[in-house]
């Protein structure tokens, strides 16, 4: 069984989060709350989402496997008004979901689990650098950034955060020093990302009191963050091969 | 003659609910107010609007009947700006009609009436259900249907207000009891619309404190409601054939 | 040396005011300010923008010229909060312009300004009315007329002010006596514009408190207002051949 109430918006920008790289996914569900993982179809990036029971405001579960479609779970989560509760549930006789928004009640058929892209193994990566930005910040950053170019460089240069973006014409250039960041583990890094892929990651970013980004060099990205106080969402995605001017 | 005054607002109003079936209406001219009827070229749906004098700021009109293009009317009333008053009145040299708004004067040639599409006879139906709801209700109802399928069934089932929307794959119910209603007329009714009118019927309705839905069993639905306070407004529209699964 | 500060939405609103006529620009930097004229490919219509030392929150210059795509400084000026100012300088040894926004740097290559259009000559012309409006009068006229036709009469009559649009069906008229303008040379004068042109202009004067519209007999029409208290805008635009009816 599975019977669930939380937060329209709250769920929403959850699922959000993941939907840009995957919108067919498998909610794992135990008793503790919902996990999910999703690779995008060029297995460029992951996302890794976190639903602790504590995210929502009734949460009652046994462990179970359900393939949702996120585009239509999300159409039924846009019913509800701002501030509004949805109750989530599985019928166990038709096996699909009940998504009740007020006295409107919405059937969402499941997909077969086993027909879904196969879940990524989180890779085991060692990332020497990180710097914490608010989500605010990271967001303008990669907006302005994506006005010049479509990839980006990130890194940290001992203690110094810095972002890169080049143009055919115009560059941009970001340093944030220690004392400006939220936290930073000094050191050096530098890859290079496509802005495809960040534009999307800082939506849900954006709305994080903290982001987290560890770095390396010529070497994946890691983002990490909370939205919502319990929802913990982590990117992961691959560099881009950096090329000689 | 006729001259008269209005919030521009509420004239524009109580046009955008009848625009969407019909642009060239003829508008009934008599000392007591302005009535219109019209409808769409498919033959599906109907509306009757009642602007009585007491809607207008200043009205004095002896009985004529003028052909209006709606959105010419509609492009001269959105020169008003918010809370501001328009003046109407027919140029009885020109026959043209004369619309003020501040120091602008717009000039609207009319149509010749009896080259509008002819208006409909009110049927007479009777209709053994009725519901009534507010305005927000209804067009969140609509408005979650719509991203189900392109029709829905809407109904009273003994003291239950229902509608009911399928997909090809996700199906939506929306179910309120009498006691959740401004009002019932309880019994049994269930018919087939097509969204496409309905969505554009709601958005003026949406406005409205109350609506009242008069159902029957695969019959027409009639929609009543007033905005400004005395705009009236009423919609018949013909069902659709339900198909059996 | 260049250097200066601005509020960001001061500059971008002057600029906004050229850049529909010309995007390629030639800044004439001294140390009193900037001045730069620009006019639109067909010739129709001239811009004149005068952006003094005073409109900076700090500024230090020699005289120089600078050609600039304004399309490239208005994308990095849109990184800009709203209340935020930006720094804007040249790196004398790329001789590119560097504009910081917060811990952003962005770096605008520059043109060649002897790549740009030939300046134009302001041309000496008397115009015997002139009628001073606020922005939001103006702007709101020149909307109205838009709806009716793509070009518009503008004159003074006597004591009165007066704008006519006529389309093929409808047609406006505006008329807006001395004591309802903030000031007015009376006179006679009637000239016709393109409403395209207009359109533009009046996006950046529906900001201004007045607007003083200088017109003649067939005649171009000279249009002058200030911005952001020490922004001055004067636009020159040519007439058109009133047809006869």
């Amino acid at each position: 069984m599975f019977k669930s109430v939380i937060l329209a918006e709250a769920l929403r920008d959850a699922l959000d989060a993941v939907v840009s790289l995957s919108d067919e996914v498998k909610f794992t569900i135990s008793p503790d709350g919902i996990k999910l993982k999703a690779v995008d179809p060029a297995n460029i990036a992951m996302v890794f989402l976190d639903l602790p029971s504590t995210a929502f405001e009734y949460y009652k579960a046994d462990a179970c496997e359900l393939g949702i479609d996120l585009v239509r779970l999300g159409d039924a989560l846009s019913m509800a008004d701002k501030g509004e509760n949805v109750t989530i549930e599985l019928d166990a006789e038709t096996h699909k979901l009940k998504v009740g928004v007020g006295s409107l009640s919405y059937t969402v058929a499941l997909i077969d689990p086993t027909a879904i892209r196969k879940e990524p193994r989180i890779p085991e990566i060692d990332l020497p650098t990180s710097a914490t930005l608010t989500g605010a910040q990271l967001r303008k950053a990669i907006k302005a950034a994506e006005k010049v170019s479509d990839h980006v460089i990130l890194g940290v240069d001992d203690t110094i955060f810095f972002m890169e973006a080049k143009g055919d014409i115009d560059s941009l250039k970001l340093q944030i020093p220690a004392n400006e960041l939220l936290a930073l583990r000094s050191g050096e890094s530098r890859s290079l990302f496509s802005l495809d892929y960040l534009v999307d990651m800082v939506k849900a970013a954006g709305k994080a009191d903290e982001v987290v980004l560890e770095l390396g060099l010529d070497y994946p990205i890691k983002m990490r963050f909370q939205i919502n106080k319990n929802v913990s969402i982590i990117y992961l995605m691959a560099p881009r091969i950096e090329q000689e001017d």
